[in-house]
Protein backbone atom coordinates (compact mmCIF):
# COMPACT_ATOMS: atom_id res chain seq x y z
CA UNK A 1 0.00 0.00 0.00
CA UNK A 2 3.21 2.27 0.20
CA UNK A 3 2.90 5.24 -2.30
CA UNK A 4 6.30 4.52 -4.44
CA UNK A 5 6.70 8.71 -4.79
CA UNK A 6 6.49 8.63 -1.30
CA UNK A 7 8.31 5.77 0.44
CA UNK A 8 10.40 4.80 -2.55
CA UNK A 9 13.87 4.94 -3.52
CA UNK A 10 13.65 6.36 -7.16
CA UNK A 11 13.78 9.80 -8.03
CA UNK A 12 11.21 10.27 -9.85
CA UNK A 13 10.06 14.88 -9.75
CA UNK A 14 6.84 15.52 -10.34
CA UNK A 15 6.94 18.23 -13.10
CA UNK A 16 4.03 20.56 -13.53
CA UNK A 17 2.12 21.56 -16.96
CA UNK A 18 5.51 23.95 -17.27
CA UNK A 19 7.93 21.03 -16.99
CA UNK A 20 9.45 22.33 -13.68
CA UNK A 21 9.85 21.57 -10.35
CA UNK A 22 9.98 23.85 -7.25
CA UNK A 23 13.54 24.77 -5.42
CA UNK A 24 14.17 26.00 -2.28
CA UNK A 25 17.88 27.24 -1.56
CA UNK A 26 19.45 28.11 1.63
CA UNK A 27 23.00 28.40 2.99
CA UNK A 28 24.47 25.20 3.64
CA UNK A 29 26.05 27.22 6.75
CA UNK A 30 23.69 29.90 8.00
CA UNK A 31 20.99 27.38 7.38
CA UNK A 32 19.45 31.45 5.51
CA UNK A 33 17.00 31.24 2.91
CA UNK A 34 18.68 32.75 0.27
CA UNK A 35 15.84 31.91 -2.99
CA UNK A 36 13.04 30.25 -4.53
CA UNK A 37 13.43 29.21 -8.52
CA UNK A 38 12.42 26.69 -10.29
CA UNK A 39 14.14 23.92 -12.27
CA UNK A 40 13.04 21.99 -15.30
CA UNK A 41 14.31 18.22 -16.27
CA UNK A 42 17.76 19.71 -17.51
CA UNK A 43 18.12 22.28 -15.09
CA UNK A 44 17.74 19.45 -12.67
CA UNK A 45 20.52 17.04 -14.48
CA UNK A 46 22.99 19.51 -14.35
CA UNK A 47 22.71 20.23 -11.09
CA UNK A 48 23.26 16.96 -9.83
CA UNK A 49 26.03 15.76 -12.14
CA UNK A 50 27.86 18.91 -11.89
CA UNK A 51 27.39 19.40 -8.16
CA UNK A 52 26.62 23.50 -9.18
CA UNK A 53 23.04 24.95 -8.94
CA UNK A 54 21.32 25.23 -12.73
CA UNK A 55 17.73 26.62 -12.73
CA UNK A 56 15.04 27.39 -15.67
CA UNK A 57 13.53 31.19 -15.29
CA UNK A 58 10.21 31.34 -16.28
CA UNK A 59 10.23 35.08 -17.16
CA UNK A 60 13.29 34.31 -20.05
CA UNK A 61 11.98 30.72 -20.31
CA UNK A 62 15.72 29.67 -20.44
CA UNK A 63 17.88 27.27 -18.56
CA UNK A 64 20.60 29.27 -16.52
CA UNK A 65 23.37 28.50 -14.44
CA UNK A 66 23.36 30.43 -11.51
CA UNK A 67 26.40 32.73 -11.57
CA UNK A 68 26.43 33.24 -15.39
CA UNK A 69 26.63 36.92 -15.21
CA UNK A 70 27.78 37.29 -11.90
CA UNK A 71 30.05 34.92 -10.83
CA UNK A 72 27.88 34.14 -8.06
CA UNK A 73 27.92 30.18 -8.67
CA UNK A 74 26.41 28.14 -5.89
CA UNK A 75 28.13 25.25 -4.81
CA UNK A 76 25.32 22.09 -3.98
CA UNK A 77 26.30 20.44 -0.58
CA UNK A 78 23.36 18.35 -0.22
CA UNK A 79 20.05 17.96 -2.49
CA UNK A 80 16.89 16.46 -1.06
CA UNK A 81 13.29 16.04 -2.68
CA UNK A 82 10.01 16.46 -0.49
CA UNK A 83 6.98 13.92 0.28
CA UNK A 84 5.66 14.09 -3.46
CA UNK A 85 8.20 14.92 -5.48
CA UNK A 86 7.64 18.43 -6.49
CA UNK A 87 10.04 20.48 -4.53
CA UNK A 88 13.46 20.16 -4.50
CA UNK A 89 15.78 21.94 -1.50
CA UNK A 90 19.09 22.46 -2.12
CA UNK A 91 21.81 23.30 0.69
CA UNK A 92 24.53 25.74 -1.23
CA UNK A 93 27.96 27.23 -0.71
CA UNK A 94 27.03 30.75 -1.95
CA UNK A 95 30.22 32.24 -4.09
CA UNK A 96 30.59 36.13 -3.40
CA UNK A 97 29.11 38.41 -1.39
CA UNK A 98 24.66 37.41 -2.48
CA UNK A 99 22.50 35.18 -3.83
CA UNK A 100 19.76 37.96 -5.01
CA UNK A 101 19.82 40.24 -8.36
CA UNK A 102 18.96 43.01 -6.33
CA UNK A 103 22.29 43.23 -4.88
CA UNK A 104 21.30 40.88 -1.42
CA UNK A 105 22.26 37.85 0.32
CA UNK A 106 19.33 36.71 0.15
CA UNK A 107 15.94 37.52 -2.18
CA UNK A 108 13.84 37.63 1.17
CA UNK A 109 14.72 41.08 2.46
CA UNK A 110 11.09 42.17 3.32
CA UNK A 111 8.45 41.56 6.22
CA UNK A 112 4.92 41.25 5.42
CA UNK A 113 3.15 42.52 8.69
CA UNK A 114 1.23 40.06 10.06
CA UNK A 115 -2.84 40.26 11.24
CA UNK A 116 -3.44 43.37 9.05
CA UNK A 117 -6.68 43.81 6.45
CA UNK A 118 -6.43 45.03 3.33
CA UNK A 119 -3.44 47.18 1.56
CA UNK A 120 -0.97 45.90 3.36
CA UNK A 121 2.51 48.03 3.64
CA UNK A 122 6.06 45.47 4.10
CA UNK A 123 8.78 46.61 6.22
CA UNK A 124 12.88 45.81 5.26
CA UNK A 125 14.50 42.91 7.20
CA UNK A 126 17.71 42.09 6.66
CA UNK A 127 17.53 44.49 3.40
CA UNK A 128 21.30 45.73 3.62
CA UNK A 129 22.75 45.56 -0.31
CA UNK A 130 25.78 43.36 -0.44
CA UNK A 131 27.00 44.25 -3.55
CA UNK A 132 26.10 46.82 -6.35
CA UNK A 133 23.94 44.94 -9.18
CA UNK A 134 24.44 47.87 -11.52
CA UNK A 135 28.46 46.68 -10.96
CA UNK A 136 27.95 43.09 -11.31
CA UNK A 137 24.89 42.81 -14.33
CA UNK A 138 25.19 44.01 -17.62
CA UNK A 139 21.77 42.99 -17.61
CA UNK A 140 20.09 41.92 -14.04
CA UNK A 141 19.72 37.86 -13.87
CA UNK B 1 14.59 53.31 -12.02
CA UNK B 2 14.39 51.47 -8.54
CA UNK B 3 11.56 48.78 -9.53
CA UNK B 4 8.71 48.85 -7.19
CA UNK B 5 8.29 45.43 -6.71
CA UNK B 6 11.35 45.15 -5.68
CA UNK B 7 12.33 47.73 -3.41
CA UNK B 8 8.79 48.98 -2.78
CA UNK B 9 6.81 48.48 0.23
CA UNK B 10 3.73 47.79 -1.33
CA UNK B 11 2.46 43.52 -1.11
CA UNK B 12 2.01 43.28 -4.56
CA UNK B 13 1.83 39.19 -5.03
CA UNK B 14 2.86 38.04 -8.59
CA UNK B 15 0.15 35.21 -8.83
CA UNK B 16 0.98 32.78 -11.89
CA UNK B 17 -1.17 31.47 -14.23
CA UNK B 18 -3.17 29.50 -11.88
CA UNK B 19 -3.18 32.04 -9.24
CA UNK B 20 -0.68 30.92 -7.05
CA UNK B 21 2.87 31.87 -5.27
CA UNK B 22 5.05 29.25 -3.97
CA UNK B 23 4.99 29.31 0.07
CA UNK B 24 8.54 28.12 1.94
CA UNK B 25 7.80 27.04 5.34
CA UNK B 26 10.10 26.71 8.16
CA UNK B 27 10.45 26.07 11.98
CA UNK B 28 10.61 29.85 13.73
CA UNK B 29 12.82 27.94 16.26
CA UNK B 30 15.25 25.76 14.39
CA UNK B 31 15.36 26.74 11.14
CA UNK B 32 14.58 23.38 9.53
CA UNK B 33 12.78 23.81 5.97
CA UNK B 34 9.43 21.92 6.54
CA UNK B 35 7.57 22.03 3.68
CA UNK B 36 6.88 23.64 0.31
CA UNK B 37 3.29 24.69 -0.34
CA UNK B 38 1.45 27.13 -2.33
CA UNK B 39 -1.04 30.16 -1.55
CA UNK B 40 -4.12 31.83 -3.54
CA UNK B 41 -4.77 34.93 -2.91
CA UNK B 42 -7.46 33.93 -0.59
CA UNK B 43 -5.05 32.15 1.60
CA UNK B 44 -2.96 34.74 2.05
CA UNK B 45 -5.22 36.68 3.17
CA UNK B 46 -6.23 34.34 5.63
CA UNK B 47 -2.76 33.36 7.04
CA UNK B 48 -2.10 37.51 7.25
CA UNK B 49 -4.98 38.33 8.56
CA UNK B 50 -5.35 35.31 11.25
CA UNK B 51 -1.55 33.93 11.72
CA UNK B 52 -2.06 30.83 11.04
CA UNK B 53 -1.49 29.14 8.03
CA UNK B 54 -3.91 28.46 5.24
CA UNK B 55 -3.00 27.01 1.83
CA UNK B 56 -4.11 26.37 -1.68
CA UNK B 57 -3.81 22.60 -2.38
CA UNK B 58 -3.50 22.07 -6.38
CA UNK B 59 -4.01 18.45 -6.22
CA UNK B 60 -7.32 19.14 -4.61
CA UNK B 61 -8.08 22.60 -6.27
CA UNK B 62 -9.41 23.41 -2.54
CA UNK B 63 -8.49 26.36 0.16
CA UNK B 64 -7.15 24.37 3.14
CA UNK B 65 -6.26 25.58 6.62
CA UNK B 66 -3.18 23.76 7.72
CA UNK B 67 -4.15 21.15 10.31
CA UNK B 68 -7.94 21.36 9.46
CA UNK B 69 -7.80 17.41 9.67
CA UNK B 70 -4.92 16.22 11.25
CA UNK B 71 -4.91 19.01 14.36
CA UNK B 72 -0.84 20.16 13.24
CA UNK B 73 -1.63 23.72 12.56
CA UNK B 74 0.88 26.11 11.91
CA UNK B 75 1.10 29.63 13.67
CA UNK B 76 2.87 32.35 11.26
CA UNK B 77 5.44 33.65 13.38
CA UNK B 78 6.84 35.58 10.33
CA UNK B 79 6.44 36.14 6.77
CA UNK B 80 8.59 37.49 3.91
CA UNK B 81 7.88 38.23 0.38
CA UNK B 82 10.25 37.48 -1.67
CA UNK B 83 12.26 40.11 -4.57
CA UNK B 84 10.04 39.65 -6.88
CA UNK B 85 6.90 38.88 -5.10
CA UNK B 86 6.43 35.05 -6.21
CA UNK B 87 7.27 33.53 -3.35
CA UNK B 88 6.59 34.23 0.55
CA UNK B 89 8.54 32.46 3.55
CA UNK B 90 6.78 31.57 7.18
CA UNK B 91 8.66 30.72 9.50
CA UNK B 92 6.20 28.89 11.84
CA UNK B 93 5.28 26.53 15.15
CA UNK B 94 4.27 24.09 14.29
CA UNK B 95 1.61 22.21 17.03
CA UNK B 96 1.67 18.90 16.98
CA UNK B 97 4.82 16.05 15.97
CA UNK B 98 4.93 17.08 12.33
CA UNK B 99 4.05 19.08 9.50
CA UNK B 100 4.17 15.94 6.54
CA UNK B 101 1.22 13.91 5.77
CA UNK B 102 3.41 11.03 5.79
CA UNK B 103 4.23 11.06 9.35
CA UNK B 104 7.48 13.03 9.43
CA UNK B 105 8.45 16.05 10.68
CA UNK B 106 9.52 17.90 7.45
CA UNK B 107 8.35 16.78 4.09
CA UNK B 108 12.47 16.62 2.96
CA UNK B 109 13.41 12.95 4.30
CA UNK B 110 15.29 11.86 1.26
CA UNK B 111 18.37 13.03 0.04
CA UNK B 112 19.33 12.75 -3.72
CA UNK B 113 23.09 11.90 -4.21
CA UNK B 114 25.25 14.71 -6.32
CA UNK B 115 27.65 13.61 -8.90
CA UNK B 116 25.37 10.95 -10.27
CA UNK B 117 24.34 10.19 -14.24
CA UNK B 118 21.65 8.45 -15.02
CA UNK B 119 18.59 7.04 -12.41
CA UNK B 120 19.02 8.35 -8.86
CA UNK B 121 18.52 6.17 -5.81
CA UNK B 122 17.32 8.67 -3.19
CA UNK B 123 18.35 7.73 0.48
CA UNK B 124 16.30 8.26 3.39
CA UNK B 125 17.48 11.19 6.01
CA UNK B 126 16.10 12.02 9.20
CA UNK B 127 12.82 10.02 7.52
CA UNK B 128 11.70 8.50 10.88
CA UNK B 129 8.32 9.01 11.45
CA UNK B 130 6.98 11.12 14.61
CA UNK B 131 3.33 10.06 14.62
CA UNK B 132 1.14 7.50 12.46
CA UNK B 133 -0.54 8.91 9.66
CA UNK B 134 -3.05 5.98 9.75
CA UNK B 135 -4.01 7.10 13.17
CA UNK B 136 -4.17 11.20 12.46
CA UNK B 137 -6.20 11.30 8.67
CA UNK B 138 -8.94 10.16 8.00
CA UNK B 139 -7.41 10.52 4.65
CA UNK B 140 -4.46 12.34 3.79
CA UNK B 141 -3.93 16.18 3.56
Amino acid sequence: MSDPIEEGLLLAPKFDADGLVTCVVTDAKSGELLMVAHMNAEALKRTVESGEAWYFSRSRKALWKKGESSGHTQRVVEMRVDCDQDAIWIKVEQTGPGACHTGRKSCFYRAVPLNQVGAITLAFQDAAKTFDPAEIYGKSE
